[in-house]
């Protein structure tokens, strides 16, 4: 039996527009118009292709988007000079600064910068250690839009057992400490696991956020499994043309699992949206008003 | 064939006794001596028998020990001035407050206060953010202990098939991530998790970390097994005397396992050693020193 697929454009488009009657809400009721702040320094063509779509997102959910552009050669001080700013002006509620940064920037220092109350990207320490403690925190966008995707599939995953394929600090790591609030038994395995299919194979729910085109195979998986697919993989295709594929081999995938999550139109999709509910969130913090309820 | 025994009590004395020689070294080459400031509030009879004991261990290693005792009904205010004099103290590289507070503090404002630098117990968010994110922080003591009493046994970690079971901000969660420094396979079970004894089962190293006397049985263990016990419960005994026992049920884990530590007498021991550890750490770190080689 074919699994079925979990469609991320369809659910980040309802999380989008759960937000935009959110943001207008606050408004009306409260005069809050919820303000974000995108940082992009140099010209790197994807991080400007984000950058945008972030923007254009934005706007629409009825939030106000501050973009800052700035030079590669920018010097350190002066990108901490901005993010002070940031930090002080009450329009903005949430600071991106778009990574990877070029090179001769600190990166951990930038981050660190970033007032913890408007840290809508969840990379700074003060978000990572409430996270870890267990502590309602802004956390990472591509994990959350993980765990909305998964509850697509099930309204409950206590007790499932989860396996997260990589533990970087974007992705693996925070997706562990999401998932244990959700009451799951969590299992993070990485390049020095060993039996990586095996330890696959006992996991109802799948996380693979690794970076290795087609890695998870077909009997990786228990069957009626829900796979979630969180890498991105750019490969040549016909014509000189390239395609992105995920870490997971799609097609066998859907002859063995529950539900997957295709790439492109899968996690992807949900990262922008995410950041607008944390913008949403940090917003109503910042106010002292309770957490959206979305 | 019976396991060996891990002996926590012999392995936290020597651990002691090359902090000691470290700390020397410091006095000697730096006319640096570290000191630990220990707060205490109140007079809970448990708490002011580990603080006596840390006092007396502290000075055994050649370091410095101030202690503070405030009454249970301290202003809040008055904590918080007191921790912001232990912070500028340049004598003090090392700020414990002992738990629990009394009632009517903020045991998350207090520990917020703390110079992260300086926190010793690894419980402010910055150290928990920084360990979670897989960078260099001071740890919580006792998982810091499991893992030294585990490298007693085993001088690599990695790929080997950890489980944690208990999620708690002072053990369970730091845990997992000093495992993953480790590069070992790590799942977190609780009390929502299914089939414990079977994931039990799979794994090569085991965490209990629960506190319920002898939850873990021995045909939950792999034939091999390491298991460090974490858990103290204190059970009457004959007499109208008590006495402690751990989360893993003792004698039928000798049976099974390869090794075993018991309770009292392993992680427990190392805890105190391992304060001292992270003590002479932030010293070094704070003067600008290399981490010292213990």
């Amino acid at each position: 039996m074919a699994a079925s697929l979990i469609d991320g454009k369809v659910i980040a488009a309802d999380l989008r527009a759960r937000v935009a009657v959110e943001v207008a809400r606050m408004k009306r009721d409260h005069g809050l118009t919820p303000g974000l702040a995108v940082v992009l320094i140099g010209n790197d063509p994807a991080s400007e292709v984000y950058v945008r779509n972030k923007h254009k997102q934005t706007q629409a959910a009825g939030m106000a988007s501050f973009e800052h552009m700035l030079p590669a050669d920018v010097a350190q001080a002066d990108v901490l000079a901005l993010i002070a700013e940031l930090n002080a002006n009450p329009a903005v509620h949430g600071i991106l600064v778009q990574l990877p940064l070029p090179k001769g920037l600190d990166t951990e220092a930038v981050i660190a910068a970033i007032d913890p109350a408007k840290d809508v990207d969840g990379l700074h320490p003060h978000n990572a250690g409430r996270l870890a403690g267990g502590l309602p925190a802004l956390s990472p966008c591509t994990p959350l839009g993980c765990i909305i995707l998964t509850k697509s599939v099930h309204a409950s995953l206590e007790g499932m057992d989860a396996i997260v394929i990589g533990r970087s600090n974007l992705v693996g790591r925070p997706l562990v400490q999401l998932l244990l609030n959700e009451n799951a038994t969590v299992t993070i395995a990485h390049s020095r696991s060993r039996d990586l299919p095996d330890l696959c194979r006992r996991a109802d729910l799948v996380y693979a956020a690794v970076g290795r085109a087609e890695m998870v195979r077909g009997d990786w998986l228990k069957p009626g499994a829900t796979v979630i697919d969180v890498g991105i993989t750019r490969v040549p295709a016909a014509e000189g043309k390239t395609r992105l594929i995920g870490d997971v081999a799609f097609n066998e995938a859907m002859q063995v699992a529950g539900a997957v999550t295709p790439v492109p139109g899968g996690v992807g999709q949900m990262t922008v949206a995410c950041l607008l509910v944390n913008t949403l969130r940090a917003a109503c913090a910042i106010r002292g008003l309770p957490a959206p309820g979305v």
